[in-house]
């Protein structure tokens, strides 16, 4: 596996995977004597995704990895170099040389969790240019990882806990990390594999496959296998006669799919016969009806093929509805494409510097950030479903359970008192200081976290269409924060 | 460059980049004896994206790249071993290791190339099991990479030639690598560059930008510059007092913006004053207001930002069409995800296999494939616009300029004649048995080809709403072979 982790964490320490405006700003902070001020900055998004009340966070690992790959090589600040003005001054270059992340601490959601409008999914501090630079891979990390992942936990909600759901979309994906990317992150949104094999190497993503049509087409019926009679599994009797075994599958199968009695080709024949011979303990298993269920069909993979460019939302619903017998379906397109919405729209805003909250003025309130370096609770009911999010400055003493207090829910005019039965602080530590200070947990561990919080959520918000909004609240010193930093309280 | 080259070959070489069932697939060829039989695929894509009437094709040099950095190493094999039946054949795995694209040949329609439907993009030919092996990943490179140039022409074509189009997307990519082809192949489809850095250095894209919004928020107006003259540029003249120009600047913006007499945040003026001190000629290129035109303005580009989440091509349209003196618009979202349609759908067929033409039989005309080995022709009229694109069989003569032929237009019940002034062989021989046969042009040369070749479309299939189809037409003989497989005609 070192081969392959030494390409990933190549990859993955592409310091230059950035906006050229990141590096501007960086010679403006520098040429300012700003370079190391301290900065606070936020992700977040700032509305669910495909008209839900909820969205899943993910990509952690990846920005961690990132964070701590990162340092700019020698090539990386000569090309910056050619890129900026050439009377740039050459001190500048050598403040780039020995930039890191060994000054950056890196606060987040733990991967898998619900995440609302508004709370950080992430809070990174460190000297101003640094975490500044930091920007647009750590949107672009986060950004779609969350997408699919939250695209995902839709169709799981969709099927039900029992379908098995598996991402086909690697031909589909938008570039080949889009891929990996998709097959990672709807794995942890709920699927249960991947046609990706990649994402199995790399990531631990299971994998599933069994053969495409072009096997098929690839058999005339002419090329004899070379030995039809097929051994029997180890103490398993005696052996089979493929091809009358297959005669009679496929003609099951036909029936299955109503496709009446059709007589297939002697090229099909031909083909399952030396797939039979190639996987005889599946094949087997295929001859069996009952295990149709647990091994992949090859004829109905390649209808779940063809109807991946068309299962959606909706189609899955229907499916799911008619009580289809097929209990495994394969989604392409619609899950790494996340055509609904192709796109989360994350934000990163410098909330605080030197110790100064900031603010970004807008009149739209959608866009107006919240300043200040901020905490953020989960306030929960005795059942353990999720009341509001809470957010409120670092400085201020955590909720209790049990207390009630004083919110200002976001966008109300008025607040409102709540009694949490159990509090959860939403943002954990895992980078202080350039140095990882928890283990990331094992993805399939981030997948049943990711299972386990929707479980908990009302359904009312859990819905998939019209559903209800789920609050976030802002404690009553932040709210009084706001309001002092906004234009109109000023004289 | 070497690291970066040595991590970029890395990458493209992941042989794992597949679906699982080419594997599985490639176990029932070799089972069957049949893993050297020499094997023809074709790649094409059924249905012109975006409602439009033709594609652009790229993706060609991350295909030849991947072709021959093709290589199964030994942590591959072990991985694979571990996702097959454990009784496999271990000489199936001595198989694998052997395997590369030493005798693969890859013949393509040029980068930045007009595709249509059916017209193959690619002809991957050589033994069985390697070529199988290709099929996702070709498609994987090819799909996004025509998609978003595609998308990227037509957004030119609304922009007309002079405005400055740059992609801002990489925020909002699908994935790290998603980011860098969305930026490579809309330069290669008609953008003037892009914000990301990478696509910068590894594949040498034009890159632009200058400040966000963060970078203002980050001056409350107490950091005085610690130089506030700004020296002249060589030989220009007295020293700037650039506190003085800004504020002059920034009443000037607003105007320009609509935005009236607004008296700036003292931040807002040490921002830009900060700026300007590390920029000084391109700040004092802003104060004129021609350059306005040639530099594109911090504001401005605060603005375009803003709206790149909305720019798609009815804003675009809107935008040029009220003849907005801003000559420089950002897309990001729109350009990088696609979302008219975010998958090409394309296809990987087998056409020919030991010699024999297959054809995928199906009830669907538009899922037919086109069997055999072909040759495909461009005819054009005496000014040099395409009249159709002919497919042959591979052994037929070459039409010839002047001369009448009958074809078969795809879908028609009847043949036409057409006597082109022009013939253009479209697919090119790249590689052959694994070594390249020509050098894959620079980008730039692509990006000029592409558009000189839209160019030369009639603007009747040129038009991005509800364009009259392109005809795709088979000669006689390929009608006749398809007459001779299609189910209809056996007994």
């Amino acid at each position: 596996m070192a081969a392959e982790e030494d390409a990933e964490a190549l990859a993955a320490a592409r310091p230059l995977l950035t906006d050229l405006y990141q590096v501007t700003m960086a010679l403006g902070y520098w040429r300012a004597g700003r370079a190391r001020d301290h900065a606070d900055f936020e992700l977040s998004f700032r509305r669910c995704p495909f008209g839900g009340a909820f969205s899943l966070f993910a990509g952690l690992r990846d920005c961690v990895r990132f964070l701590r790959a990162f340092h700019l090589r020698d090539t990386d600040v000569q090309f910056l170099a050619s890129k900026l003005p050439p009377d740039t001054d050459p001190a500048f270059f050598e403040h780039l040389r020995g930039l890191d992340c060994s000054r950056v601490t890196l606060r987040a959601l733990p991967e898998g969790s619900l995440a609302f409008p508004g709370v950080p999914l992430l809070q990174v501090s460190g000297p101003l240019l640094v975490v500044q630079l930091l920007e647009t891979p750590l949107l672009c990390l986060v950004g779609y990882a969350s997408l699919v992942a939250t695209n995902a936990a839709r169709l799981r909600l969709i099927a039900g806990p029992e379908k098995r759901l598996l991402e086909l979309g690697l031909r589909r994906a938008q570039g080949p990390d889009g891929g990996l990317t998709a097959s990672t992150y709807s794995y942890l949104g709920g699927f249960d594999g991947s046609s990706n094999v990649l994402a199995g190497q790399l990531r631990g993503v299971p994998v599933a496959g069994t053969l495409a049509h072009s096997f098929i087409t690839s058999f005339s019926g002419s090329e004899v296998p070379p030995e039809p009679m097929l051994a029997p599994a180890v103490s398993e009797g005696p052996a089979v006669n493929l091809p009358a075994h297959v005669k009679v599958w496929l003609e099951r199968v036909c029936a299955h799919l109503g496709l009446g009695k059709q007589e297939p080709h002697p090229g099909e024949r031909a083909a399952f016969v030396a797939y039979a011979l190639a996987f005889p303990q599946a094949f087997q298993g295929l001859l069996d009806s009952y295990s149709v269920r647990r091994f992949q069909m090859p004829w109905l993979e390649r209808i779940s093929i063809t109807v991946s460019n068309n299962v959606d939302e909706e189609e899955l619903a229907r499916l799911v509805q008619e009580g289809s017998e097929v209990d495994g379906i394969g989604i392409g397109t619609s899950v790494v494409t996340c055509p609904q919405q192709p796109s989360l729209g994350c934000v990163y805003k410098l909330v605080c510097v030197g110790g100064q909250p900031r603010m970004k003025l807008t009149e739209d309130p959608e866009k107006q950030t919240l300043p200040g370096k901020k905490a953020a609770f989960r306030l929960l009911d005795a059942d353990g479903s999720p009341l509001l999010d809470l957010l409120q400055l670092a400085e201020e003493p955590s909720p209790q359970p049990g207390q009630e207090l004083r919110v200002w829910p976001r966008g109300a005019q008025e607040p409102r008192t709540v009694r949490p039965a159990q509090v959860e602080l939403l943002l954990g530590l895992w980078v202080h200081r350039g140095q990882l200070c928890q283990p990331l947990p094992p993805l399939a561990e981030s997948r049943a976290f990711a299972q386990r919080s929707l479980g908990h959520l009302r359904a009312a918000h859990r819905r998939l269409q019209s559903p209800e909004q789920y609050q976030v609240a802002l404690s009553e010193q932040l709210q009084a924060l706001v309001g002092s930093l906004s234009p109109r309280s000023s004289p």
